[in-house]
């Protein structure tokens, strides 16, 4: 089987092009926020990187629209109008400080391989929809994955009500500003009906591939991650005028419940849990005022759906009789939770067979970090392929791909895409 | 001996007047800056407070000015042009979300007393200055009584340069724009001829005063208080991608420094040593990103100068060698660094005496909190009165000080000047 539809030799991406349009979503950044990258959820720059894309497939003669919840489809008609939709595509949104791949890689991917289909006349019978998830990243409400949640039907309007980040903001008000109508999200649905196939290309955000030196990984399973809000009320008071044994300071409580989490991770119980604090906020925050309350925000991710619930239980318990032991208060809050899950084997298989067809090396691993795939997968049959991050790096400044390593996954997406339009046609033999 | 000086009862303080003093300051509170009283050093809010000092004084008769560094003075004359000046007073700047009486108690305190002068045509020989110090606290800049330490001659033009809050801003800068000439303080410097006593009346911001039901502390030690900044640097990384063995996470070497602290100050070499993490800061601050750089704000407090000095050389070594173990870099920033004083036993003595004349019990103790009286005792012979603090509190919206004890301490400071009045002059007999 020729994984190229036209029977031509396999259509190769252009890494300058690649790096161009990593280049131009890297520009798109809040002014003044520090180092690296930083486009939140459903903000005017995130809606500028969808109109980026816009541009480029309308450019390319394809039907472009934006869902209720901010996601931007691009559709290349194939031949036989009844066969439901192949896909792919990413997020375009960023963490606070990020680099320029997390989500953009498989959003310029998509583009490449809308351009390598354009130019080189390719025919499908699939339509093929190349897609912008909207507001993946968790960093500002919580929840992650919100534009692929609600295309797969796992968020709701009283959902974007709820969860708000830290200005108050709720993701509803968050959507309104931005000219998205957060109670018509149900509009925006996915029906498994219309869709047939969907493919995810991102930087693993590990450093699997590196250190093997491998230019394509396949995933066959995606971590859960729950998100929980760890308030604890001590009572603040004057450095200098109260003594050691009369406090009840919310900072020292919660350097404990920081390195209880760290030692639960590393426990034996739990090779593969990752428990991270990376917020903590501490108030009055002054250098001469005992700290009266402090804010942690911690994340809990595992392959193992029962013991990342456990976990999750455990630190909870004990570090509430900590704070019981410290004379403190303690409250945690459910920010997110979302259970693993695992990729179906498929289009796992499929993907390879793509790779050795390409003549490159793969290798099959979990994923640690959440993707659009793993909600979508709920929906539309998902394959999600990685590409290597330079040090295992990611969400950070120096998160890092080359331009060629990016390449060869877009050739591996562009020829997956062809491969699942030959195979999964009605005639179609295997 | 009396310690009116006109020979009649002794001056009462009123309380209401007191607690309409106390409420017109809290008002001057920065807008949405969340509970309690925030008029941080040498902001426009602070200078307002100083303008509601200058304008009661000048209604009393006295002569007003405010120095280079900020420090509103008004003068009382007294009988004899060629004595040195009494004083009395405090500051009027607050810390973020603090309570209404630090500082403010002491300003009031004079406000009071300069009015029982004028009501009661009370003759002194000595010209008696009440002072509103500027910039008190450390928490917008990290040194604590800038406004006290320029009148001492402790702090000129260069520190004003180096040291800047959190978004920046010099001292100079600060002073600048609220129309300060900060290299110009030189000229505010108090010299100790002019000068022949002081008193301070402060809130305890501790509870012994309470706990023992005493209505008056008079101060014979402050501790000494070194704040250094501790900046903690890991690598920013996706926490679901991060492996916990490959992490270098800022935060939990942050909250081991954290603990460290808290155990040195606990240990039996250390009774007395206060050492609290008041402010931290953890960056990017993403609940999906490992805390690249994370910076602790330390205060370390003592009554002895040389364990003050150890503790903090212990602690930077101890959490140096943490921070080479957790494979994250650490730099510790000196942000200031005051000495414990012992305060002139003559001045407590006429103090204690003033208190048995008044009938008025009163306890000698130390003093965690630093003061303004901590420097100017270097130029003038000081002495420190407390009142007592509402369960010790104080940093926080919660202080309080009833009325009533603010009176009785008004009125031990009132009786106080004068029995200084009388003992220092030329031909005194005690």
């Amino acid at each position: 089987m020729n994984p190229v539809a036209t029977g031509t030799a396999p259509l190769v991406a252009d890494p300058a092009r690649l790096q161009d349009h990593i280049d131009a979503f890297a520009a798109l950044s809040e002014p003044d926020s520090g180092p690296g990258v930083t486009r939140l959820a459903y903000t005017a720059l995130e809606r500028q990187a969808h109109a980026v894309f816009t541009r480029w497939m309308t450019d390319l003669g394809l039907r472009v629209w934006t869902d209720a919840a901010g996601n931007t489809l691009a559709e290349r008609s194939g031949t036989n109008p009844d066969l439901p939709a192949l896909g792919a595509g990413s997020h375009l949104d960023s963490v606070p400080n990020a680099g320029a791949y997390d989500g953009i890689a498989g959003v310029v991917a998509a583009m490449e391989t809308a351009r390598l289909f354009a130019e080189a006349d390719i025919e499908h019978a699939f339509p093929i929809r190349f897609v912008a998830f909207a507001a993946e990243e968790g960093a500002r409400f919580g929840q992650a994955c919100t534009g692929s949640r609600i295309v797969a039907g796992l968020t709701g309007p009283d959902d974007l009500e709820s969860k708000s980040d830290a200005q108050g903001v709720t993701l509803a008000e968050a959507m309104r500003s931005v000219g998205f109508a957060p109670h018509e999200v149900a509009r925006a649905r996915w029906q498994s009906a219309d869709w047939a196939a969907f493919l995810e290309l991102h930087i693993e955000q590990g450093s699997v591939l590196e250190s093997t030196g491998t230019p394509v990984g396949i995933v066959d399973q995606i971590s859960g991650s729950t998100r929980i809000m760890i308030e604890i009320t001590g009572r603040a008071s004057h450095t200098g005028g109260t003594p050691m044994h009369l406090r009840a300071d919310s900072m020292t409580a919660a350097a404990e419940v920081v390195l209880l989490a760290e030692s639960l991770a590393n426990d034996t119980r739990h090779r593969g849990t990752r428990i991270s604090v990376g917020k903590m906020e501490a108030s009055p925050g002054s250098i001469t005022t005992i700290a009266g309350r402090t804010r942690l925000y911690v994340d809990v991710r595992d392959i193992d759906s029962d013991r990342q619930r456990l976990t999750v239980a455990e630190l909870v318990e004990r570090a509430k009789s900590l704070c019981e032991r410290r004379n403190v208060t303690f409250a945690a809050t459910a920010l997110a939770d979302a259970s693993p899950v695992i990729l179906p084997r498929r289009l796992r298989d499929t993907v390879a067979s793509t790779c050795t067809d390409l003549q490159i090396d793969y290798r099959v691993l979990p994923s640690g970090a959440s993707h659009d795939s793993q909600m979508i997968n709920h929906v539309v049959p998902t394959g999600l392929i990685f590409v290597p991050s330079r040090d295992g790096i990611s969400h950070s400044p120096v998160e890092w791909t080359s331009a060629d390593e990016l390449a060869t996954g877009t050739s591996v997406l562009a020829a997956g895409l062809l491969a699942l339009d030959q195979q999964m046609r009605p005639h179609a033999t295997a």
